[in-house]
């Protein structure tokens, strides 16, 4: 027998949930549109074969996958040694593959540079814990088209314009460049062939520190001449200087080798968001690293001094819609982690128009209580019956509880109503 | 090699369209809040029990199911013969059932009547055709917990104030009541366990007529009095006539044996659509089947002069919360045909505000870009940046397509913008 229960790591939202998530979804969606991004949807399932081409990373492992269908037991016997065959379709893990595929396949009738909105769920298979779900929202904005700074100029000021009408105070975004990453680590002496291992222990620097992460990488029997340039690089890095993002300031943090255009992409958004906004909470972190494989440029992380994890992020994909299209596409997004966001704004009640509870005797016939409603509903208020019960004062607060702001009583034949405020 | 369409059935929403979907949702999202529903959401999965458990009807066979993760290829050729192993969740084909469960789950934490709005995708493997989708969104209101004609006034009240609100002129209701249907086949002579098929038959009266009807039964092997009887009351039966909904209208239209209380039902439905609208456009149908065997009473679905198929339905499903609460909870719910309906409406541009495209030179700083897109968008202007290209006309027509309404140009070291109207 089923529960009733959502399915493990999903959730179902009451009203007051439910109102609560699509204001700040209304607020997010307003400001995006607001600097020219374009909402588009596409459907919740991909083709099994795109999910499971390598551009997912980890996500891949963590589909969905939904069963072919008219399969016979002879098809089943013959999937047993691969059971990719019992899949034809999955569902999204994440909103940049679609994107790409929506892109590959509609780019004749989109302008030249496009900019995409997607707030929809996605699905992974996580092992549940607290503030991981199996089911979640993200908010994507991506630029496709778009080479130059202008791109992650507009993105992040798109961004910062959201978070701050959501009244998120204090948020910055740190940046790096995959580029420089990977002249870093040349400079220092990793072969290429070592520098993805070399990324996934730097990504942990936050947590083990400059000693944990040149222990772990000996371990992993790094070359040790590179591990101790590494090192030594570490232990003389300034202090990061929160809002110095010149030129002079990122290339005090960057090993001597790393090309100029990188130094020269990053101090171009830098200046732009500043000519937005008056003033930039941008902070150069050069072992800024963020996991996906697709990651071809820029990279940013969005942090909150409220809480230790980041609140989003995204970085350039130069590459991935080649992989659709046969030609390759400049492209580069950020996405609002929306689930860790709605927990920490603070949002009003939206007391737009007034809300009024009906409650009215057993006797009063359906169509005078219609007739009644219908009447308060024309003002443009919004109405709920309510049938009186012996805990008037109980009913009258759950309505106040669900935004009701007056109320009214109705008795058999009574011609007008007396609405006074609740509460 | 996947390709870059979407999944047979699926669509892909580019931005004009995304938007159009988008206004005609937030006008019925407005109206049925308005007459006090609230939104709830569930998951897109179910467990796989509960979405086969027989309540779905047809629907079952066309659910899409999701693979079990972590299946070995032993656990897989056990599953041959009986594939339902391979699968532990799926996508809901309906939100009547996910409702249904998030009702027995949550009903301790909701009011005694309980007014659901529920608009969200739902998944059925249908042959792909014109106007049928694999992927669609419903828009459902139910009533749960309230077993009066009051329920279904206030749905079909929300219902036709949301349908004038889109500009729907013309739109009826057409109602039965299930149990006025068994009581006639009952009176005609068929044995219970005949009624389920001959309703089968009967539901395509308006396709093959009175005629086809009577071959169709005695063709199935049905009693040839009944049929008979069923024949010489079709014969007989006065044409149906709209606006006409009185108890003497109605009981003209149902053969003696019919009981009262399903007369007197239907006719405080209407007097309360009349009360709450000045009008009821409803008919009295007494052969409207509608497809689901959830059904246990009041049954309706909504006629427009334009179109031959219903644009929406609904009816009373007293006994499925039962199944999930061990306890029966009357409910009742009414489904605008979301995809429908937006093929026919017409819904002028949101033209709130101004929409600005800025046309820039390429040698323009992206920090000059950026100070005057944030300057325009501090006015409340959505703005859009654009590369100017040698076909000027083509770029603005493109813009003014996407609905901007204004443009003005950039050059190096400009200061002020001249915004002019577009078109």
């Amino acid at each position: 027998m089923a529960t009733v229960n959502p399915p493990r790591g999903m959730r179902d939202f009451l009203p007051a949930d439910k109102a609560r998530r699509e204001r700040v979804l209304a607020i997010i969606r307003e400001r995006y549109r607001a600097h020219g991004f374009d909402e588009i949807e596409t459907p919740v399932m991909e083709e099994h074969a795109r999910l499971h081409a390598g551009i997912g990373g980890d996500n891949e492992k963590l589909a969905f996958n939904v069963l072919k269908r008219g399969l016979d037991a002879d098809a089943v016997r013959d999937a047993a040694e691969d059971t990719s065959a019992l899949s034809d379709l999955g569902l999204r893990y994440d909103l940049t593959v679609p994107l790409s595929r929506f892109y590959a396949s509609h780019r004749a009738e989109l302008p030249t540079v496009f900019r995409a909105v997607q707030i929809a769920p996605v699905w992974r298979a996580e092992r549940p814990q607290k503030g991981r779900y199996r089911q979640f929202v993200q908010c994507d904005i991506d630029v496709m088209g778009d080479a130059t700074s202008r791109a992650e100029a507009e993105l992040i000021t798109a961004t910062l314009d959201a978070l701050d009408a959501l009244g998120l105070e204090g948020t910055s975004v740190r940046i790096n460049d995959r580029r420089a990453l990977d002249a870093m680590l040349d400079t220092f002496g990793f072969p290429a062939e070592e520098r993805p291992g070399v990324l996934i222990t730097i990504d942990k620097l936050d947590k083990i520190g400059p000693a944990g992460v040149a222990a772990e990488l000996r371990e992993r029997g790094g070359s040790e001449t590179a591990v101790a340039a590494l090192e030594s690089f570490l232990a003389d890095l300034p202090e990061d200087a929160p809002g110095s993002f010149g030129a002079e300031q990122i290339r005090a943090m960057l090993p001597a080798g790393v090309p100029e255009e990188i130094v020269e992409h990053l101090t171009g958004i830098g200046a732009a968001v500043i000519a937005a906004r008056g003033a930039a909470p941008l902070q150069f972190d050069p072992f800024l690293v963020r996991g996906m494989g697709y990651y071809t440029g820029t990279i940013f992380e969005i942090a909150h001094p409220d809480v230790s994890y980041s609140l989003g992020g995204g970085g350039r994909y130069d590459g991935m819609i080649g992989r659709f299209l046969g030609q390759d596409v400049p492209a580069v997004g950020f996405s609002i982690g929306f689930e860790r966001i709605v927990e920490l704004v603070q949002i009003a009640e939206d007391s737009a128009g007034s809300a009024v509870v009906l409650v009215h005797d057993k006797d009063v016939p359906v169509s005078e209580l219609l007739r009644h409603k219908a009447a308060l509903v024309a003002t443009g208020a919004r109405v709920r019956l309510e049938k009186r019960t012996k805990n008037l004062k109980g009913l009258l607060a759950r309505a106040e509880a669900d935004g009701y702001t007056a109320f009214a009583t109705v008795s058999a034949s009574q011609d007008d109503l007396d609405v006074k405020p609740l509460g």
